[in-house]
């Protein structure tokens, strides 16, 4: 049964000077030309699994139920990592077995994995440095024309997960740490803001700054001056009002924050 | 009354690197699964504001007029300035008011503009970090949907407006300045180019520079020689033949242009 | 007869600052609204015609047959080059007569080309400097709605090609170079896989380095180390696994490679 409105989304680390990219959609609208194909971003910081991890778990969900996403950062691409299709309560994916899928399956149920073996689903020769055109793409595309998401293989019992940087919480504090830079500079706590609730007092070192907050919006402070609060999504984030706080208080990936009693 | 084809254009400051955009695109389309939607830039320079402005007044206007344009350049996002929906002569405009909208309104009439205050076509949750996903989407994919654009809120009787740097003009000379430099490096000045039209023999001089022209094309002169000529935008530019006119001119935003008899 | 779902592709230098692409997507759509327009990559190299008609010989013929791409890497744009409309096995080209469309015809059958001359499908007022906007925007929207190709001029009998830098084989090596550097540091040779089928011997040296291979995969040598293998667009390519090899090898374009006996 071939549905009209078929969306499929691309998530990679591609970058935008190659034609990589041209190539996946191509392959996608040769085998449904119905599909309406929307890229997430192709700017995923190169071969950074993590990176790709967090943001399709915060950005994907947004999408309808029935959206079919393809995810390739995939630095083991033409090892013996399967390549796999997930469905899960927001949509099926179809992405390397690498851990792109972990912190996803933290806020939602993954109901069944598949292993991706049955080839003729994938284009006819398989080069082995470029699995976006010759396996997930057409993979996505034949899925798109309504075919059961078993089809793709056999269930893939266990997929492969990253470990998630927990806090750790001492009687009277929060340890976290800097999980993310965005492009703007702010920085991605993995502290919770839910934590804020009952601890409204409560601030953030980083390094040696004192940071204020926790601030309503970047403009509760001046200009340049840094802050944290609430970040949109659900994780406490450190800021600079239209400032980059990474570079103004040389903070990145693994420093590590303390939330406690000011 | 649902549209078929309905059309909605992207505008952001958000870069390639994060999830905002995709985030947008998943709200939209989880509201109006048949819209469709259409990337102009991500990669305005970062909060600036006046770009985005100018890019929107040059490049929006050749969008059916039934387009929905979403631009989002918001560093005051989750302070006290408006969201606002703008109905023009050429589309209807959903963004942050703080100037966006300037110069397109330069250009044509904007009828009627509104307050963005109707919840109800917002997430559920609104972040005070990112309206782009929480308010501007969501606003933009119902509008889509044919609601009539009073629906988001009451009547804005003013707009925030940024000042255009206008040219001044002596008894012989029309001095001007540099308000853009595009990613090829080509100056993008204040003076109309029609200005031209009785002054065939002017000349620019740039800083230190005299600029051959007014040229037909940029190959009116040799590789890495610097021209000036009428810009695609309706203004005159400084550029080099198939060279970068601020790196080689040593010219930048602001720099004083003079045009005057040769 | 108007096609419902035409697709036009995007592939130009144009970058993701300004609102060059915007604007050529406002045009095409104001022309036929149906238009499905897919973005290949707007990152091309500024003004690299060579790399560009690379890029789209491996990735274009991807897409279905019906397709129309518009490529616009157009350093001589208001000169006297040609804007062409070319008709292939695989898709109407839409293009300056540059050169762009080279390396795809030696791949593949240009059926016809013809000269852009009509101006009736261009925009009203033809800048000099913009003719993906002004020119090969319209007139692929034209294209779009079921016109013959032929419409758009005269036929074109030559049209301009790039030399592609062939292998010099000597009695018992092959002698190519770099033609290529992707986003990753991956290095495309010019040295057509297909050669190492009877020379499974065969090993690169490049510069000062001994490369390892052919290996099947990138990860078929440890993180960090060089590996020549056959790269996913029918060329050996030489790449570090999980790392940037043009870095890594001080490797660059033009730079010679000897294939022979190990």
């Amino acid at each position: 049964m071939a549905k009209t409105n078929a969306l499929i989304t691309l998530t990679t680390d591609f970058g935008y000077q190659d034609g990589f990219v041209g190539a996946m959609k191509g392959v996608i609208l040769s085998i449904n030309p119905r599909a309406q194909v929307v890229d997430i971003t192709h700017g995923i910081p190169r071969q950074n699994i993590f990176a790709a991890a967090l943001l399709i778990a915060d950005t994907l969900p947004y999408f309808p139920k029935n959206a079919i996403h393809v995810v390739v950062v995939d630095p083991g691409v033409g090892s013996a990592r399967q390549a796999m299709a997930a469905v899960t309560e927001h949509g099926l994916f179809v992405l390397p077995d690498n851990g792109l899928i972990s912190f996803l399956a933290r806020k939602q149920r993954v109901k069944q994995t598949y292993a991706v073996t049955n080839q003729e689903l994938c284009l006819d020769r398989i080069s082995n440095s470029f699995h976006g055109r010759d396996v997930f793409a057409p993979v996505a595309a034949h899925l798109s024309l309504g075919i059961p998401a078993s089809s793709v293989g056999p269930d893939l019992p266990n997929f492969q997960t990253l470990d998630f940087p927990e806090t750790r919480k001492s009687e009277s504090a929060i340890h976290g740490e800097i999980i993310y830079m965005d492009a703007y500079g702010n920085l991605m706590t993995n502290i919770p803001s839910e934590l804020l609730a009952d601890k409204p007092s409560w601030r953030i070192e980083a390094g040696a700054h004192r940071v204020a907050g926790p601030a309503r919006s970047y403009s509760d402070v001046k200009t340049g001056e840094a802050l944290f609060l609430k970040g949109s999504n659900g994780f406490l984030e450190i800021a600079v009002n239209q400032g980059h706080a990474g570079r103004q208080l040389h903070l990145s990936l693994g420093d590590k924050i303390y939330l406690g009693p000011s």
